[in-house]
């Protein structure tokens, strides 16, 4: 508790920014992980916000009525303030930003963080995914590609995973040359195979090539990729960047493919900006969300000026292309940006979505998080800025991967297992620290931290509740959800993602989904099938035939998979947004961790313990473990 | 057949503006009503294009592949083709400019158009909607409202319905000495009445103020509407222009009511823009939605430079005013702009879409055009250029109100019994001229046309085949379908309408429509009904008990009203969009009328008579109703 100076102040307003006239008034809390604001009312409503998901605390001049505070989350959602005190004010401010901030791995709230789940449990939940079975349902091994040994304890890439696959005819020394002429190590390796044409989407890091170098290796790396597709006679190479920022890597050493060196590749640029451009980008069209009303010129200008959608159609249109070349012409692609962890995640990652349904259900997105992501070295510390660091290397780089995916959910409605509301959850964890899936910035990382060990897994805690985050309109046998999705990217496909930028209005927008009617609509057509089984029983006993109990299966119509529908919808809490609302008449905190109330959603962000746990410090490991992952992104 | 110069052309390119290597060769047919397109292949697909659904028809440079002619039609459908020689693309140009632009009523297609209906059936059609009955549904006449004979044989007003509901508190001297202080005698009249706050809306054009003229009977006739709702103490006056617009007309004798002569009036103005920024604004928005391969930045510009969201948001910003005015305060209002019949028409249907669930069914919406539009004497003739007439008459007044519809439903999914498909084939319809409903400018024109005597209602058609218009996400007992709509209006609630104003990627949108999947569902859930039904019948023959037939009712399972869905989506023919595809080997174009395949709309557009028909020349009987109908709408 040491950074909290005033724990508990009185007579608060939390001011409703869409209706002012609904602010309501009652006293804030300071834990040492939460925020927390208890109405006065009867009904003393809870509003709890991670410390952690604070992005920023202003504090605006004081006025006649009060000292206001201005709490903005990194999912977007804002927390408006007005204390009676400008002392208790600043001291707020001042505490809430040295909580949010903290400067090791060890203050991160997963590291105390401690649901109701045994050791055993935890353990088991970290092999909840399993990557190996990810790539034998693409049928790798084959034998074409297979497991290299050759990052055992991250020899040769110490931000790759450990277990990398290549190309069967890559030999170590081929394998070893390769990394040595990519930045960071980050040799061609496989992330994705297309079983249906034996085409593979493979991933790298920039070549070293300067304006002259080569790499025999290197060469050989890509043309075993090749070789690995025996129907076809050349591949693409797509660096995702715009050309004059890789032709500009040059001067320092780094660049792009030679095409008269590499034989039988095809360059191609995509033109996708690099973090930094995109950072002020989302924070553009994050004030576009903010503005309170604008006028409609305003709202369009802005959004235009942001720049936002554009990137958001040139991160789909490196997918398009991919999957094209995969699916269409059944060439390999070989992937790259800068160095490989930024950009290429989002093309790969944004391919495998469109090629393959499997990502199109909650657990397969799980999963090409989990693979595109999380083992390959996404720096997400750095990226969302769970630790205290150098705001240039803050980007939101999955972030547009999420939206990428939300603007082919509202092209292809029926495609999609799951809803918005997943995405935003899936945002709001990985800027959370919650659970330890997305802390430090590579596997090597989260091992030497023994995140296994010391926090808990996101997945199985969101298969759970995966009720939640259905979407009635798919079916797993509709044309839309089986095979490859070809969506429309001309500008009038895309829209303003109102739900992430717009959380003010996110209530709203969700009460008005269509949701509810559909999931009535279903459970009528449970209800029916349960009772026409219990009646084919009953005439079954009837007509003295035997009755065998099993699962009916009528004529042309599949099981359905989505009997994960709650019964009663309200049981989808606001917790989603942080806010947990309690009935309960006595008040402990923020001494004890609240009981939640009416949530199935029991170790969610709003519900934990809150002690100080007594974590070693682990900031050494961190920094060690981090010393060579500054990003210069030059381009 | 006077017009047509070259019935017929070989070797013609239809050229697909989306995918151009998916363009075809094939004879162009003129008739006398449609230009027909077969395509030279096996499956001789034809396209048919309405001539009187034709805007423009340009004729680029003759290039060295041909002549080409790009036919641009009122609901924004494009069609480009390709003509070996530049002599024939000359001769077709001018046939087609002098078809899609006849000069008198006796021309349009309405009066040639013979669909297989008897004498008997096509008078019953004309009775198909009947406003007496709607405003009984309404709860008028009442002890407070009644019918006035004043515009019997429209006497006092020649733009308006012959029956007015007026306050029963208003004598003839008042309704005349008000119509007289009106312009064009569009008085004060009862367009919807709220039977839960008795609160009413009424319609009337501006008042002659000038700068200080007044009319007592004018103030009475308010002072009678205020009085007809015995709990309020004042009234709103609803002027839907922007205020600079209203103060000019007071310089030519018009302008807006003068709130020291009318007591208890609380004036409030819109500011909706005139027809001329709409017809401005919204030739902007289609060539925005024409653009070929727009960059983002050049999509949102145009998006913004349009001002046409801005514009759809204050028509729809008038009917919340209404709305609020009605339901929450229970206070009376009066709508108008200048000779009310084109804002006011906007705002009163907006208002009643938000107010009250019938007009958002399909019959609803139906009875509100005819109610608010068709009888109320918007000029569609005039508006929607029926006729060779004045270009700046013509500007997209209905439009706006199917838009606001369709901005509605997107924020409502399940409120609507229909879909976007009914708002684009109203959109059509009103343009087509196939049926009478929309020729002229009032119910006086249509009455000296003869227009029930001589031409078909489509109000019927579009009932029969409203199985296609259905919308799966309603469901009548929805908290959506009931009561009162409350929409956000903030920019961000507003979207391009793709449908309407990028038609080339309408197939796009629907196939991807959510709807195939949920009908699944429904007729699952239906079938699922069925076989439960012939079970229970069974158990009970089993049991001995007495069978009965009925229609089973479930416990807490309203019976559901779509069972409108047909059974085959394929049938959900591209005729909407004027394209009509027949697989018949056979073709004896364009003398004879085809049979129809597989379609389940055999009189649309496409398929016709298309005889020069008998029909007497009108012209005089025409311009004798429009003489006075000239609108300068100068504000």
């Amino acid at each position: 508790m040491e950074h909290i100076r005033t724990p508990k102040v009185e007579n608060v307003r939390l001011i409703d920014r869409l209706t002012p006239r609904k602010s309501v008034v009652g006293t804030l809390y300071l834990s040492s992980t939460h925020t927390i604001f208890v109405e006065n009312s009867d009904a003393r409503r809870e509003t709890w916000v991670l410390h952690s998901l604070v992005g920023s605390i202003e504090r605006p001049p004081t006025t006649p009525s009060g000292s206001p505070l201005v709490i903005r989350c990194k999912n977007f959602q804002v927390y408006q303030l007005l204390l009676p005190q400008e002392k208790d004010c600043v001291d707020i401010q001042a505490s809430l930003i040295r909580l949010s901030r903290p400067d090791r791995y060890g203050e991160l709230f997963c590291f105390s963080f401690q649901p109701n789940v045994d050791k055993e449990e935890r353990e088991k939940a970290w092999g909840f995914l399993d990557l190996h079975a990810e790539f034998s349902r693409m049928g790798i091994p084959s034998n074409l590609w297979h497991i290299t040994p050759a990052n055992h304890e991250y020899r040769v890439c110490d931000t790759y995973p450990s277990e990398l696959f290549v190309p069967k005819s890559a030999s170590p020394a081929v394998i070893v040359g390769s990394a040595k002429f990519r930045s960071r190590g980050r040799l061609p390796v496989l992330s994705y195979f297309h079983r249906d044409t034996s085409a593979a989407v493979c991933r790298s890091s920039q070549p070293l090539s300067g304006f002259s170098a080569r790499s025999l290796e290197d060469e050989q790396m890509l043309q075993a990729i090749m070789k690995s597709n025996p129907a076809s006679e050349y591949m693409y190479v797509v660096d995702t960047r715009p050309k004059l920022n890789a032709m500009a890597n040059r001067a320092a050493g780094k660049g792009y493919e030679n095409e008269d060196h590499y034989t039988n590749i095809k360059l191609h640029f995509i033109g996708i900006e690099n973090i930094h451009v995109m950072r002020n980008s989302q924070q553009k069209i994050t004030d576009v969300g903010d503005m309170r009303s604008p006028s409609m010129g305003d709202f369009l200008w802005g959004l235009e000026n942001s720049g936002w959608l554009k990137h958001i159609k040139a991160v789909l249109d490196a997918g398009v292309f991919i999957v094209k070349a995969v699916a269409e012409e059944g060439v390999s692609v070989l992937v790259h940006c800068s160095d490989g962890w930024d950009r290429t995640a989002q093309a790969c990652s944004v391919a495998s979505v469109l090629l393959d349904p499997f990502y199109r259900t909650i657990r397969g997105l799980m999963v090409l998080i989990e693979k595109d992501w999380v083992s390959f070295g996404h720096k997400f510390s750095h990226r969302y800025s769970h630790l205290e660091g150098d705001p240039k290397e803050v980007s939101p780089v999955i972030d547009q991967f999420l939206e990428c995916v939300w603007q082919l959910m509202e092209q292809f409605p029926c495609a999609f297992e799951f809803n918005e509301r997943f995405l935003l959850q899936l945002h709001t964890h990985i800027h959370s620290c919650q659970y330890g899936n997305f802390i430090g910035n590579s596997q090597k990382e989260r091992r030497d931290l023994r995140i296994n060990e010391r926090t808990h897994s996101v997945w199985p805690h969101l298969w759970e509740n995966r009720a939640e985050y259905i979407n009635p309109l798919y079916r797993a046998d509709h044309s839309q959800s089986k095979g490859i999705l070809r969506p429309v990217t001309t500008p009038y496909c895309f829209k303003f993602w109102k739900g992430m930028y717009s959380p003010a209005e996110r209530g709203v927008a969700l009460r008005q989904s269509p949701s509810d009617s559909l999931n009535a609509v279903r459970e009528e057509s449970q209800q029916l099938e349960e009772e026409l089984s219990a009646h084919q029983e009953r005439l079954a006993q009837l007509v003295g035939r035997k009755t065998s109990g099993e699962t009916r299966k009528r004529n042309g119509v599949t099981e359905r998979s989505h009997r994960l529908i709650p019964k009663d919808s309200e049981v989808s809490s606001p917790q989603d947004y942080f806010t947990c609302v309690s009935h309960a008449p006595s008040f402990t905190l923020p001494l004890k961790s609240p009981t939640t109330p009416k949530s199935s959603d029991p170790d969610d962000l709003s519900a934990c313990s809150d002690l100080e746990s007594g974590v070693a410090d682990l900031s050494s490991h961190a920094s060690s473990a981090c010393d060579d992952a500054k990003d210069p992104d030059s381009d």
